[in-house]
């Protein structure tokens, strides 16, 4: 049944250079959707070949995980550019990987948003618009991976782009269904059945719920994980096993298109 | 009449954030096809998108100028790289560039390789391959800008892309039909009369013709001409000037394509 | 007579790579102190090697400009950094600059920070601390060029460096006798006679003169000048000759110190 | 015994921003000397901090591990550059990582080249004699760590440098004293037990000995070691054990200078 399965998508392919960031091959095991960093906060070329490669192999959805110009800071520092420019980086990533992907013969489904560019993108329309441009302008019928109820879906419908809706497996969501800030108590959820606990509730419910008991009622396509380090991994592992045990079945919410 | 037209090339969008190369503006009024940055040698997004707009408004074509990824060295620096990494490279920056002109809905036709990437891509046929397979996965209908007689050329007509031949407005063959090392004497021509002397010669004669008398038969489609400074520019206009009082008219090869 | 001499200092060695920024050249003919980038906004080590050259030549003094890690923006948007960081990079940044100016046996004589950066260190005292104490590890003889009136020039007492004042050529000052704000009408002086009338008159004052009228009393070591298109190179070379002629000499203030 | 104490030597500091490379506190727990990149082919100015921190911590020496600008490639990669800006790059690494460690109050003593510059430094006394200028344009009195037999140790004694030798612990020498290259067989020593017999050999002969069987007399002050994988670190730990059980007491060559 389709209200059964579910995505989980998670960042990889963030190393540079000799550098690695977490263990890709194990998280790709465990996802149905991988966000490629495009070279700009994380990645290169032969690191997005390698990952695409591996996605492939394993029949994981791939999209390009757009940031900032900032490789010392990994695209988590706010950086004041223009929507024009804002316009122009995103395109630039998303054709860049959009075209190695096609050394693969395996395309790129959709693009999401990483780290400061993406919190920005949340909360400001004219930001997200910008982004969704530059998607549209590489192919309109990729597929836009948004926090439902904020700046980035409004972008995406107004522009025809279409969105798909995710949530974060281990972070709750506060009354204006933003992420609850990371320095309030209880922003974070540490133990996958409390984490399973609140997807599953999200799925059945139809929709966001805050901590403040508000929901928002919209489609959930797609769970993010982290697997940057062993104990994130560990999660990601944990939340998919009792995601199973639970009926779900997980794979990519692009192919559901 | 076809054979009494032809194109004039100019390396573009060389800038990169602050700094300027050149004088774009004045270039594009002499040239008719723009070889644009493509962020790893010189330019970046925001200038790869103002050099396609100011090139559309003009009726300019525009290729791809992939390079080596070195900034500092402006991708003149040999860089000890496998074709496995070569072809995700030029994959990356081709696409990327495309992306961008999409924005501007003018599309970009061909693809050059730059600087001492050029080099090497015109001296070995596996450089020239992976360079090759590197265009076609982004879009096989893109024209490759070659010099011809040299791996790049071979490399197209394996691959099935359709190649388009240039010369050097300034610069001599040697018997090999490469240029003349830059060592020797002869090799630069500093006199626009005299490079439009040898650009004449060999369109009519329908081929290279080196120094040493020899003629390779060949099309000739593009005329590569420099603006990097106040000198280069003069040249450039004189070339024009002197190829239309010549009777040639001076328009994009890859309209002709 | 000291209190008839001047220093004028500008930003010089702010190309990168094969990139030029201005007439380093021109510039070096009209200046007493050369503020030299250190490679993070603009500069690399050839280039500052030369820059450190050409000041040496013309016995210009030469100081370390140090700037945020942002050659695309030129070191011009802010940077989210702690003041762990920003003390790491001003050390780093500084000692570079030394250490390729000892190449030439010819001191650094003083700090300045650059674009975002400086402004962020005018207007909040930890920040302007952190430079110092980057500063101060390299060399506490290194004399810290800065603002009246402002944070920067609060941290140098506080961490017993020597403070030089700069005033600004073509800027006025509004009653918080810090920069009046660019959007504002009458914020930057586009006539060389009206600029040399200001620095005329705060030098005769004594102080820094608001556009409300204020004044705040200091000494005035050095007038920043610019050079980076033609016509502020022509601003900077009448701003010198009009100094002159109203029996300014001018020289290093780092040879007074 | 002076003839019984040895020091070990390996390359840390050597992440960029969110990365990481090996295990740093674990190696620091095993050497005696640490050499921290500069910011070129690794590291940033955070990193040399905390690096320099955690060796001053353990009293563990510190050098400056200087490297091509080339982060993609971790410096390993051949770079056409001339000696004047081999001789600026070498300043510019020296002195912001000396800066840096006056930060800490812990100064840097010794300077050794990284990847493919250390490789052409041993082969060629031109580009020796630069990277010796740029060190002693920082500090005359810093140690050259160096390969004994080859172009550095050469460079530093025309230079009046301090040189010291250092061995790798697990790599063979031919009969010219080089490095056994990688491809052939035996290059690589991959038992500690095999490993410390050869650095055994060694001290007691007082000289390299190659695989021929030649030996070439000379001080033997430190042994390299590696440390970027879990392998190497095991390697690591093993070689001091079997050092120490050897009689031999592990300490900074520096402090013994």
């Amino acid at each position: 049944m389709a209200n059964k399965s579910i995505d989980l998508n998670a960042d990889l392919g963030e190393g540079f250079g000799p550098w690695k960031m977490g263990d890709d091959l194990a998280m790709l095991d465990v996802v149905s959707s991988a966000n490629i960093a495009c070279g700009f906060h994380a990645g290169d070329p032969d690191i997005v070949r390698a990952t695409v490669q591996a996605a492939k192999a394993r029949g994981v959805a791939i999209g390009a995980h757009a940031g900032f110009p900032d490789l010392r800071g990994f695209g988590r520092r706010r950086m004041n550019v223009s929507t024009a420019e804002l316009e122009n980086m995103i395109a630039y990533q998303v054709g860049a990987v959009c075209a190695v992907a096609s050394l693969e013969g395996y395309p790129i489904t959709y693009v999401k948003t990483h780290g400061a560019l993406g919190n920005m993108c949340n909360d400001d329309d004219d930001w997200a618009m910008a982004v969704g441009r530059g998607i549209k302008a590489v192919d309109p019928n990729l597929i836009f991976l948004v926090m439902p109820a904020l700046a980035s879906e409004r972008a995406a419908e107004r522009l025809g782009l279409a969105a798909f809706n995710e949530i974060y497996a281990d972070r709750t969501y506060d009354d204006s269904f933003n992420l609850t800030d990371r320095q309030l108590p209880g922003a974070v959820l540490h133990d996958p059945q409390e984490a399973v606990a609140q997807i599953a509730a999200m799925l059945r419910e139809g929709g966001l719920i805050s901590t403040g008991g508000k929901t928002y009622p919209t489609r959930i396509d797609s769970v993010c994980v982290h697997g940057d380090n062993p104990e994130s991994l560990a999660m990601a592992v944990a939340v998919r096993q009792q995601l199973e045990q639970a009926g779900f079945a997980v794979k990519p919410f692009a192919a559901r298109a």
